[in-house]
């Protein structure tokens, strides 16, 4: 079998499965958020209410971040037009990341084109340039955090999610002398629930290790100014590093490490992912960054956002739809079956308009298949009421267990 | 010692050997392009003219990029909001991915948020996921694809830089049933010189490998319709994969891949740095789409490119600055020493306005330090002169070998 063929049959089984997927072609639209024109596959379009954005504040939208990304794309042009070393760093960039370094009182940040790329590069170039370093990572961290320690070829150790005996018990097999860190997230995407922060910590106080803290899901809706929950928790002195995204709540793009000075100069120094591309436009710099101030001192929309959350649990919780009950705004409704995850979802959007994805694997684990519903403060008791009763009336059709009272 | 402690001594490990870098913060001007403004360290700032920009036609600042890139922010907001897959695909990606497709006479396209994403993800994906495969690597490969190469674990072999015999003779020792995978670029970008590509495709077709080749630092330069150098040489149907950046000749970021639909759907639908990640904001799509589109249809642009790189190479020429030779617009001033290569270019900013940012170790091999100079249609003939009298000034003062004429 050729390299092609062996492709082909790849996606077949992919197909087999119900796990190949069908990007949903949109085009959403400033100040009709959380509306979207869907692209029919016929060549049709519709509008459709969007419930699985991970614009979580909406703020992609907001003018106050428009607007600036506007004033700077006429101001300084389109792209960076090098990397950060070759005459691709501009102004924006240095204010963004003293923006982010005061968000996490922290000495120093460093941006990157994604999370993920930050997730990869720093703990990538962490665990492989420290001599003997041993990770210890969550179960549960997100592919880039996976793929980083993956590629660092270190000494790797996982604990059971959330479970800081477990990671004590492995700390305390190893060698007291080496050089450890704990990689983990605050709010885990996919069951929406919390770590244990104030916990981990004090173990790897114990033992003498960084912390590294993943707040992608948290940023912006957390803690008085929004660094997240460490921040909400009185933590953030905790940590070693903390990452984050611009691409969630803040609704532009790309992703950052912050931390002590030395470790984020020594991971700009030397993470290939970091040196060898192209910087991020300044006007996506800049828009972060008032995305950033605004909700560093605007609590509005972080409590709508709760608000907007508690009533769609309660409007879910009305109707019997059974969701996971965790303490973030991630709403999983199971579905368990990755076939009948698709057809949910595709009666969605035909029938009845709202836009939920399917969450297959890879992203979830087989037998673990749902519908990940993030609210947001724009979304309307009209939109709600739309939503619980579409479910409602499948849940019916397709004779789904319904949640006990 | 302790991992800070580790990290603070590399640190100065870089600084003694003159490999430290400092990242000049500038400001870009639209309709000043190559003027920008230089912050610096002591807080005052000037005007200086950027020699050193990847953003090699200027097309970052072109009305046509940033007018688009401006409507589709205001019409559709900042980012994407999601994942390719949970809501983040826009309507303006698939435009941008017909374009791609379009542009390099393949089948399909898909983009991803930076050229090194696309070299790591792609090559990581086909590398690690077709059983049995073995990558010929080219030897002065990007660091992207060196990652990617790395990351996946499978079979290495690495042919002489440009070398397609060394190519064939590491070929033919290999097990004639193994799927196999040519990877390298047309232009190199610290040498600037071409890669062989229809002898690298005879010898690829010879043993049934596939071709995989990194356009980034020839898209929208080089063929009829900005294709690269396989387009001019009429070899895009050699290649299996040409892969390419927004980020440099476009003018925007972002990175991509074309090929034939099976591969493309296969990297699609299994690469990690694709699937877990933030997708492109909507309006840099738009961006992109509207100056690859611009640069299809207009030669001017590539034609005063050639002729100002022309006319840098004569500048340099009549003052004795020895300049390495290639068939590429990248104009590469030997220095040979780090330290002396950084305070060169650090008297041409402060006393001549002139940023040319030094390129150390890593990016080139140490004892081949150098000023990369990468000339644009927007240089005026008074910009050249005003740099070769620098040039020439600075070799005198710093006793530097002159070329013989």
């Amino acid at each position: 079998m050729n390299a092609l063929q062996y492709m082909e049959t790849a996606l077949d089984g992919l197909r087999d499965a119900g796990n190949y997927r069908v990007f949903a072609e949109l085009e959403r639209h400033c100040s009709a958020f959380p509306k979207a024109t869907f692209y029919q596959p016929d060549g049709e379009t519709r509008e459709v209410t969007v419930w699985c954005s991970n614009d979580y504040l909406g703020m992609g939208q907001s003018p106050i971040v428009t607007g600036r990304m506007t004033e700077i794309v006429q101001k300084c042009g389109a792209g960076a037009g090098g990397t950060r070393n070759i005459s691709g760093t501009n102004h924006y960039h240095v204010l963004l990341e003293q923006e982010l370094a005061d968000l996490h009182g922290k000495e120093a940040a460093l941006i990157f084109t994604s999370g993920y790329v930050s997730n990869w590069a720093a703990l990538g170039t962490l665990l492989s340039k420290i001599p003997g370093i041993i990770v210890y990572s969550d179960a549960l961290n997100h592919a880039s955090m996976i793929e980083g320690i993956r590629h660092s070829r270190c000494i790797k150790r996982m604990f059971r999610h959330n479970d800081y005996r477990h990671l004590r018990e492995l700390m305390a097999a190893d060698d007291p002398a080496a050089p450890k860190l704990v990689a983990f997230e605050s709010v885990y995407s996919m069951d929406g629930d919390i770590s244990p922060i104030r916990e981990i910590c004090d173990v790897a106080d114990e033992f003498g290790a960084l912390t590294y803290l993943d707040e992608v899901h948290a940023v912006g809706m957390y803690g008085p100014r929004g660094g997240g929950v460490a921040e909400r928790e009185g933590l953030m002195d905790r940590l070693t590093v903390i990452e984050g995204t611009l691409g969630k709540a803040f609704g532009v793009m790309g992703g950052y490490i912050t931390g002590p000075s030395i470790l984020v100069d020594f991971v700009r120094s030397f993470a290939s992912g970091f040196i060898f591309t192209t910087a991020l436009p300044p006007a996506l710099a800049a828009a972060a960054t008032a995305s950033i101030h605004h909700l560093k001192n605007s609590k509005f929309e972080r409590k709508m956002h709760q608000s907007v959350v508690a009533k769609v649990r309660a409007a879910l919780d009305a109707k019997g739809i059974p969701h996971m009950p965790n303490p973030s705004h991630i709403v999983p409704v199971m579905v368990g079956s990755a076939s009948k995850c698709k057809w949910i979802s595709d009666i969605l959007l035909t029938d009845f308009g709202v836009y939920v994805q399917p969450i297959n694997y890879p992203t979830v684990a087989v037998g673990t298949e749902r519908l990940r519903i993030t609210p947001t403060p724009l979304h309307t008791d009209a939109d709600i009421r739309h939503l619980s009763d579409a479910l409602c009336s499948l849940w019916s059709r397709c004779a789904l267990a319904r949640a006990v009272a």
